[in-house]
C-alpha cells in the first residue's frame, strides 16, 4: 500500500474529487486520511502537519522536528513539497500564507478539513485563512470527499485485510484455553492483548471481554466481574497490522452449562448473520442487509434487542464508510470491506454478537474471518 | 480519579470557567477530557456522544447502544442526566434541541467544543445549533478552558502518573537484554511493545526504537533497519495504565564499542537535562526551562541540534499543557507533572534524548521515572 504509484493515484483522485465537489483545497492532518494519500503515518501533535491538496500541486506543511520522519515516509517518493517551520512558528499560519500566493484574486473559497481533524486545528486554520486569504474562505468538513474513495479497496487492500482477518482469528483461536472460571473480564482482556501483538499486530484497538450480565452493553468495558460457570462471554477484538490494515471479529463463547433458552437466542442469531452475509452482493442497498438480519431477528421477538447497526466499513481505520443501517439506500459495490455483526442485548440477562469481516466480491460476499460461527462452550 | 467526588468537583470547576470565560456551554465529545470530567471512558464512534457543561445543570447525549456503557461508568452516579437516541436519529440535532429549550431568548452564544473533537462533529454541531437555536451561536474550541484546569495535578493524580512511571521504568530495565545486533527496529520494538502491556499498561501509546543514523529523526517510525556494534539507539516508549494515565520515558543506550565523540555529546546532554530538572519550581517561567537545557547544549555547539521543545505536560493524555519551551512565559505551579527531555539530532550520523516525567513540587523538581540516566552501554 506503501507503492508510490498506488499513493500517487490516491492523491490524483482525491484532488480531482475536491475539485469536482468545488473545493478549493482539502487539508489533512495525521491520521488514516494521511496514511491513505501519502502512506505518511504521522505522529499527531499538537503542532499542525497538514497536508493540502485540490487544485495546484499538492503540498505538506511539518513542525521542524518532524522534517525526517516525513522525508522517510513514502512522502518522500512522491515529489510532494515539504514547508518545515520552527519552534516558536504557527503551523496555520503558514499553510494560510502558502494557499494565500496561490489565491492572489480573493474569490469566495471552501477549504475543507479531514473529518477527524482535531477542532482546535480546525477552527485555528480557519481563523488563519480568513485572516490571511480573506473572510469569504469557508471552512467545512471533507466528510464524504476522502471516505467516497477509501471504502472501494484495491485487491491488494483487500489481502491486506485478509491477513489482519487471518491475525485475529489466531486470537480467538486461543479464547476458549483463557475463558477459565475466576479469571475477571480485565484478567483474560491483559491476555487477549498481548495475543493480539503476539499473532502480529502492531497496536491493540480495543479489547471487549463481557460475561453475563455485562454482555448485555454492545461496548462494555472489560472489569471486576468474575468469570462463573453458565456465563455467555462476548469476545470482540481488533488491533492494526504493520501495514496499518485493522482486523476486527467478534464470536460469542459461554461457560458451561448453557442455559438452554440462550443458546436457542443465539441460534437465531447463527441464523440471522449468515442470512444477511448471505445477502451481501454488488448493487444491493446498504440497509438491505441490515433489514435482513434484522428481520430474522425480530421474527424470533429479539428485534428490538438487536440495537445498533449491522455493520461498519474496515480499512485503515476499524469504523469508516460504508455503514449497514437503516436509511443507507447506496448501493453495496465490489470490493467494499465490512462488518456483518448481528446482535442482540437484553439488559440484566446477556447478550450475544456474531462478527465477521466480509468482502464484496463481483459474485457476493465472502467472509475474510473464518473461525467457527458456532456458539463455542467452553468447559 | 473514579471518585464522584472528583469528578463532581472537575465537572463544577468546567462549569465555572465557561461562565467566566463569556461562553454559554462546553460540549465535550469522547476522550480524555470526557474522561477526566465525568470518569466516562467512551469508545469514539461516528455517532456523536457529547457532554454539555456550562450554565445550567449538564447533561450528556448518547447513542442508544451506548447508554448501559454509559451508566456503567462513574458518570452513573454523578447525576448527570443521558439522553438518548436510535439508530436513525441525529445526536448534533438533539444536542441542538437540548440547548434550545434552555436558550428561548435568541440571544448570541458561544459554544465551545473540546479542542480534540473530531472535525466532522464539530461542524455539524456548528451547523444544527445555527439551524435550532438561530444564527448568532457561534462554535469555537475550548482551547485553555480545560486544559487550564488538567494541568495542575491532585496528589492522586500525581500518584498515578507515579506508578505509570514506575511501570515504564520496568520495561526499560529489560532494554539492554533486548537489543542484540542483528535484530531489527521493528522487532525490538515488537517485543517491548509486549513488555509495556505485561508491565501493567492496558494500552501501548508508542514504541520509538531508531538506531544509529535513524535516532536523527525524533519521531523515527522503526523499521528493517538492523542494529549492529557502534549504534546508538533512541527508546522512547509509553502506554496507558488502566486508571488512564500514562506514561512516557526515554532512554538512550548504545551497542558497543562507542564512539567516542558521542559519549562525550552525550555527556553534555545528560547535563542539560539534570541543569533542566533542577531548575523547576513553581513560579519559574516555562520557557525558563527550556532555556536552561538550551544553553547547555548550545554551549557546546549542539544548539542547533535541538530541534524541539524540552518537555510537554503529561496525564490522561501523553501531550498536554503545560509546554516547556520558547514563548511559555507563565510560571510553573506546584502539581505539574511534564517531561524534561531535551536531546541533539545528527542528520546522517546519530542523536541522542533523555527524558524523564518531573513533577514540580513545592521545593522543585522531582522525577517519577528513575531508571539510570546516564548513556547505558550494553555488550
Amino acid at each position: 500500500m506503501d507503492d508510490p504509484r498506488v499513493l500517487a493515484a490516491n492523491l490524483t483522485a482525491a484532488a480531482r474529487r475536491c475539485v469536482a465537489a468545488g473545493l478549493s483545497a482539502l487539508v489533512v492532518s495525521p491520521g488514516t486520511d494521511l496514511r491513505w494519500l501519502c502512506g505518511y503515518d504521522a505522529v499527531p501533535l499538537v503542532r499542525l502537519t497538514a497536508l493540502v491538496v485540490g487544485a495546484g500541486e499538492p503540498f505538506i506543511v511539518v513542525p521542524r522536528l518532524e522534517v525526517l520522519a516525513a522525508a522517510a515516509s513514502p512522502l518522500g517518493d512522491l515529489g510532494v513539497a515539504v514547508h518545515s517551520y520552527g519552534e516558536g512558528d504557527d503551523g496555520p499560519a503558514l499553510v494560510a500564507r502558502l494557499l494565500n500566493e496561490r489565491w492572489p484574486d480573493r474569490e469566495p473559497r471552501t477549504v475543507a478539513v479531514d473529518d477527524r481533524m482535531w477542532a482546535v486545528k480546525a477552527f485555528a486554520l480557519q481563523t488563519a485563512l480568513k485572516g490571511t486569504c480573506g473572510e469569504a474562505v469557508t471552512v467545512t468538513a471533507a466528510a464524504g470527499i476522502l471516505a467516497g474513495l477509501r471504502m472501494v479497496k484495491s485487491d491488494a487492500e483487500v489481502s491486506a485485510l485478509a491477513a489482519a482477518a487471518a491475525a485475529i482469528d489466531a486470537v480467538h483461536a486461543r479464547v476458549p484455553s483463557l475463558l477459565q472460571p475466576g479469571r475477571t473480564e480485565r484478567e483474560v482482556a491483559r491476555l487477549l492483548a498481548e495475543q493480539v501483538l503476539a499473532a502480529g499486530h502492531v497496536r491493540v484497538d480495543f479489547i471487549i471481554v463481557a460475561a453475563g450480565e455485562n454482555a448485555a452493553s454492545p461496548h462494555h468495558e472489560p472489569g471486576d466481574r468474575v468469570l462463573r460457570p453458565g456465563d455467555p462471554v462476548i469476545v470482540d477484538i481488533g488491533g492494526t497490522m504493520p501495514d496499518g490494515y485493522r482486523s476486527d471479529e467478534t464470536r460469542t463463547y459461554a461457560l458451561a452449562p448453557v442455559d438452554p433458552e440462550f443458546a436457542a437466542q443465539y441460534a437465531v442469531l447463527y441464523e440471522a448473520q449468515q442470512q444477511a452475509v448471505a445477502g451481501v452482493s454488488p448493487g444491493v442497498p446498504r440497509q438491505a442487509v441490515d433489514a435482513i438480519a434484522r428481520s430474522r431477528l425480530t421474527a424470533a421477538g429479539l428485534g428490538e434487542a438487536f440495537i445498533h447497526r449491522t455493520g461498519h466499513g474496515i480499512g485503515l481505520d476499524t469504523h469508516e464508510q460504508p455503514y449497514l443501517a437503516v436509511g443507507e439506500e447506496d448501493p453495496l459495490l465490489a470490493g467494499m470491506v465490512f462488518s456483518v455483526e448481528p446482535g442482540f442485548y437484553l439488559p440484566g440477562r446477556w447478550g450475544a454478537r456474531l462478527e465477521d469481516i466480509v468482502v464484496c466480491t463481483p459474485t457476493g460476499g465472502r467472509s475474510l474471518t473464518l473461525r467457527p460461527r458456532e456458539l463455542c462452550v467452553v468447559g
